[in-house]
């Protein structure tokens, strides 16, 4: 059995309790968080809760920690000191910082003898995974992200933040006729307004002006400005009935040619389409919590990115297995 | 520079040539044939072709040996054979064979200390890479492989041989309300007729019974009785100019389940539309010979499939590079 650990209990380590029942060869020893310990129920019975101040007291106990706190303050923090005592797995996304968060973890990783797998999850993650297949198999082509539909958190809060709004929740979503462009092998030459739409379901406070807060929303640099977005103004009752749910998803395509004279068009295409954003991504941390185990028992160590690891490592199939079934 | 030589110059082995000219690290060093040299004119200037007799004059002039013959004879021979001079990659796709070719390639890369990579394409190859990742994040839930819109060149062979044919070409086609059904997360239990549909063009010969010829293809066991096959009959030069192209591709999906009660519903679809089934093969095993040519050059040997090789070797680029531009 693999022994494994969370650290913080959001939405993210509830996914990550859920994704281990659904691997045989796993088991959650503890759950580790800032709060106070007594405040926090996890679902698993007879597991317990710790304060993440009792967590050097299970290095002899637990095989792989997943970290499961945000990427603003959290990761840059905590991975490097934890892969100190652990085998680790992140989900950092914060895609600009990752170089700098690579050497932070490594340093710290090749001086401990630990595997630290960081930026596991759909994006960053099986994302650049077909990002970079696909770009290593057609060298003359062009890449295409979409995604959604799905809520974004960073645009629900800038709604929230408007005066006169009472809560928010914001869908991006692929344009379906830019979709079928790249589809068709177009192409395109594709604009922001052009690639997504946002659609924005506010409740607003009693008595505020909706034209001025639908305006405000509209005119937003950067949020909203370059986007056709639509406004609908709903109760907080239906917010929470119809909007609560986490689902995303989006596309990866590649487009490119081969022939001597690029004479052949090709289009790889990779999607996603998630009921629940938190507990996929905790699905991909956990199969890549697989991967750090059996690469340290390997005598592997260091920072590693779902580039640096042989997709066998993330089974729990041995190798015969595997090609006779899966290849 | 990688130095790069073609062993067998059909549909493929031209593929891998052309493919080589869209990658700048690569170098085509020499093309060997079982036929007489001097019959295979090749479209690399400078590059010379070869008998298959003087391939180990070249030991030290070529990195990697990209083999381009067939599965059912060529490659279980060929393969074993040529990894005790060469790093080797092949394209062999019996799947109820490789465990036996694995364990001969294997066995002879050991004791020569060359990397041999096997059944690299698309399927097998990125479509088992597919099959494994999406297994490992969603161990709960089905897989789903579909086949086309391409030409299945034993299906054209079987009609050929039916008396009155003069040349035909069959198209495997998936239908279209079963993708449907699997992308809606629906998990449909689908028969062989309900997940592809077969199109055939057929040239009869002068006199031929149509008729006949219509109901031995729709009965022939096997290849078209478990499915709706529809049947045209055209001349040969509709079908030399509209059907002679190498146009391939297909789906395979996973729809599984997360949460602790399976709550959640997700789906992970990826899908190639292949211009050239050939070069686009080639194209991938051009990747492959780049990731054998530098873990080789890291010390590593033995046969290797597209499971066990991290997906950074296929890169031309540094680790940070990618880490910087494609997670």
């Amino acid at each position: 059995m693999i022994r494994i650990g969370i650290l913080g209990y959001g939405n993210l380590g509830r996914g990550i309790e859920a994704a281990i029942t659904h691997n045989a060869d796993m088991e959650l020893v503890a759950v580790f968080t800032r709060r106070n310990p007594e405040t926090v129920k996890i679902m698993t019975e007879g597991v317990k809760v710790y304060s993440v101040d009792c967590i050097a007291d299970f290095v002899e106990k637990i095989d792989v920690m997943i970290l499961c706190g945000g990427s603003a303050t959290d990761l840059p923090a905590q991975t490097k000191e934890y892969v100190k005592y652990f085998n680790v797995v992140d989900s950092f996304d914060t895609h600009a910082n990752i170089p700098a968060h690579f050497a932070a973890v490594n340093e710290a990783a090749q001086a401990s003898g630990k595997i630290g797998i960081i930026s596991v999850g759909w994006d960053p993650g099986m994302f650049s995974l077909n990002r970079l297949y696909a770009n290593c198999i057609l060298p003359d082509g062009n890449d295409y992200t979409f995604w959604g539909k799905g809520v974004s958190q960073g645009h629900s809060d800038a709604i929230r933040r408007i005066e006169g709004v009472q809560d928010a929740k914001q869908y991006t979503i692929p344009v379906e006729s830019a979709l079928e462009s790249v589809r068709n092998g177009e192409n395109p030459q594709l604009t922001t307004r052009q690639k997504h739409e946002r659609e924005c379901f506010v409740v607003a406070k009693e008595g505020a002006d909706l034209a001025k807060i639908e305006n405000e929303i509209k005119t937003m640099p950067n949020y909203f400005a370059d986007y056709n977005t639509t406004v609908h103004f709903i109760s907080q009752e239906e917010l929470n009935e119809k909007h609560s749910k986490m689902a995303h998803g989006g596309f990866v395509f590649r487009t490119g040619t081969t022939g001597m004279n690029n004479e052949n068009k090709h289009v790889i295409e990779y999607r996603l389409t998630l009921d629940s954003n938190p507990e996929f991504t905790a699905s991909v941390l956990v199969a890549y919590a697989r991967a750090a185990y059996k690469m340290s028992g390997e005598g592997m160590k260091g920072c590693k990115t779902v580039f640096d690891i042989a997709p066998a490592y993330l089974s729990p199939l041995s190798g015969d297995e595997i090609r006779a079934h899966l290849l």
